[in-house]
């Protein structure tokens, strides 16, 4: 009988591998898509694309045993050569091929020219080709800082205690009601998909104090603008014994400042790549929405037309005026009104006609929405007799509450936009693996 | 300006810093649900329940500056106590209290004595009140060893050089076709809810090499048994340039091994709650499918009715073999039959009645199906056409194809089955915070 035993290391190596453990003139065997030829003449570079990086191969007639003609862009190759320092190449070595085996070949030509340093193609274009475009190296980046995002997001909840859930994204009944849900037959009863986890990480709140979940949300919102997603990736959090709503945006500034030093560790090189310079996340402004409001008409010389409605456009001048009289990328505008909240989150008792919420702006731009929530059974009652809305279909969530729940409160960040602004594109596309909008549902 | 500099350490101690700082004797301050009062005249017992465990509080009449009368099991409050060594309490201490903030109270007594050790109570109750029945120590404990699986997926891969991607759930073609997808309408257009992140997951292969993703698949399969789910959590992973199907298994082999580890170190207190011991996964067998099925029936005597399919009885007793004469919780199949799996699949060359592909079974049950994809773009076109599809809406899919892709292969693993299977529970329900099924879209 065989037995597998786990993960034995292979003959090949990866990239860091040979940067940390390879000797000039060590003979060594690599793996990789051949990103780009460039033949000039006797000697040819073919750039190989490994998950970590581009490496220099060098091909010489009667050194590498191949030829060249039967080599082609897109190929996936495995390669015996020797290792070269050499100081124009990327890494600092290059590998003079030996023996080339070619894994598999492309049908046609690519499509875009994916070994530019940047792609100059329209985001319509990279979109419809996105497993292609994707393999041009700045493209990739992107999403590898994602991930970065999204790690430190969970390591940094579990170090604080929290524990992640799973929450069904079918439901019979939604957090927020309204038009935005995407409708569908469930074994012959209608069901929709959730626009967020909100119900469930309050009821888990019961059962573990802090709880979280990375995963899709839906909504099935009519806009078709630069910074909404039919389909994205929310980060969510919710945690009970709060003593304020301050709480929760102090761990989100703790979020944020443990993400910054883990892309500062670990992902250097596609900031790099990308040109990205981490913002200064040791403090984060707070303001109350009127008053930034009012701060912002004073120094652009605007009317404030609806005290209880942020414009987009003033949201960006928040981040403006932050930026310019703080020095600020990130600022908390708290205090949102009642009326531009749902009915779970908790109003201000000093004036009911604001909540004990806020929103996070980064440049400019809403990446989270967060708020204590009503933890008391009469008051949630209350409340949604108060919005008009009816009980229906809210049964166990409102039990969890008439069987006791500690103060709480929680966020949801939207993935997409934090990748976004931190990384200064100006469409949330950018940073989508594959959007979900109005006019796209493919690839 | 108010700024918001992170974290800062509370007053409120966890259960943890009570049991590494604490001396006999402090006076600390905790906080915490009601779980359970015993009342034994003019001392009471109140045990609280956080986030990380039981703590035993005593009420003496002249000492605790509160009326016992008027705490109610359920509440949330506030204790400020004495620190006391007890080795009969939980932990070895217990807080003599002496002041109680009650911080929230229930309106009702609970529905479930969720206070006893075992909460002797219907699955259909359990579900029912789901927010209710995991505030039981030992229910609660389940999701938190399935948070650990979840965990040690995601790290080992992070190890193995994988990079995480979030691909849509919203489509408008599936991975494997056919009668179990939900669909819904999508802006006036047609869609479906991915039961699979296979096609994209195959995509970003040709990206990142190594790619994974946690998240929710979706399967509309009519199904009512006790180890199906209509929604459920997929921990998927595809690599790239592998020399075999073998190389996923070790994978996967890895992934179990450094997991168990994981579950070990920091997952010790809740396996010993639910009496868990750790399966041995230092070598896990491997059979080929045809194989599997004659020692089946060999040793049971059992009439092979089917060489092309498995049934349920035959996993299990296949399961049931390999525990008996090899020791072994896990065994991998190979081998199975091609017409049992979807497009994608390689088929061996050696037999293409068969693929190059692999099921895990834990214990008699397949947790995972896995194994090497075809990664030509003719021969995918091929098999598209042997299996009578038409490729329409597969049109990028292939595409990336035909720009040259890896020798690759991948697998997907039930994150509910495997922790069912794990902790020896006999319904997937009981591992599933919020079951979907046929009858249950609530809570």
């Amino acid at each position: 009988m065989e037995f597998l035993k786990g993960v034995s290391k292979k003959e090949i190596l990866e990239l860091e591998e040979l940067l940390t453990q390879a000797q000039e003139g060590d003979i060594v065997k690599v793996n990789g898509a051949v990103h780009a030829i460039r033949d000039m003449g006797n000697v040819a570079f073919v750039i190989l694309r490994k998950k970590d990086g581009l490496l220099q191969c060098v091909f010489e007639e009667g050194v590498t045993n191949f030829e060249l003609k039967n080599l082609k862009e897109a190929s996936t190759v495995e390669v015996t050569g020797e290792i070269r320092k050499e100081e124009r190449a990327a890494h600092g070595i290059e590998l003079r091929m030996k023996e080339i085996t070619v894994l598999s070949e492309p049908e046609e030509p690519l499509p875009l020219p994916i070994s530019k340093w940047k792609l100059n193609t329209s985001l319509e274009a990279k979109l419809n080709m996105r497993p292609i475009s994707l393999r041009n190296v700045r493209e990739r980046a992107k999403f590898k800082i994602q991930e970065g995002l999204v790690r430190g997001f969970r390591d940094f909840l579990y170090e604080q205690g929290f524990t992640e859930i799973h929450t069904p994204k079918l439901g019979a009944k939604s957090a927020e009601g309204g038009a935005n849900l995407f409708k569908l037959e469930y074994f012959h009863r209608p069901a929709i998909l959730q626009q967020s986890p909100q119900l469930y990480k309050q009821m888990m709140v019961g059962v573990f104090d802090r709880v979280f979940e990375t995963g899709p949300v839906f909504r099935a919102e009519k806009h078709n603008t630069k910074r909404h997603l039919n389909e994205y990736t929310s980060l969510d959090f919710e945690m009970g014994y709060i003593d304020s709503f301050e709480d929760i945006m102090a761990m989100e500034t703790g979020f944020l400042q443990y993400t910054m030093q883990l892309l500062a560790k670990d992902y250097q090189k596609e900031l790099d790549i990308l040109g990205v310079t981490l913002p200064d996340v040791s403090g984060i402004p707070v303001v109350r929405f009127d008053r930034a409001k009012e701060m912002v008409a004073e120094k652009y010389d605007r009317r404030i037309r609806n005290p209880y409605d942020l414009e987009t456009e003033e949201e960006h001048l928040i981040g403006q005026l932050f930026k310019e009289d703080y020095g600020a990328d990130f600022v908390f505008v708290t205090h949102y009104p009642s009326k531009k909240r749902p009915f779970y989150a908790m109003d201000d008792p000093a004036d009911e006609r604001f909540t004990l919420s806020f929103d996070l702006l980064f440049r400019g731009l809403e990446i989270t929405t967060g708020g204590q929530r009503i933890h008391s059974y009469p008051m949630l009652l209350e409340k949604i007799g108060k919005k008009g809305m009816t009980t229906e279909g809210l049964e166990q969530y409102l039990d969890t509450f008439k069987h006791g729940m500690p103060p709480h409160g929680g966020l949801g960040i939207g993935l997409e936009r934090l990748t976004m602004q931190l990384l200064g594109e100006d469409n949330v596309r950018e940073t989508t693996m594959f959007p979900r909008d109005l006019n796209r549902l493919e690839p």
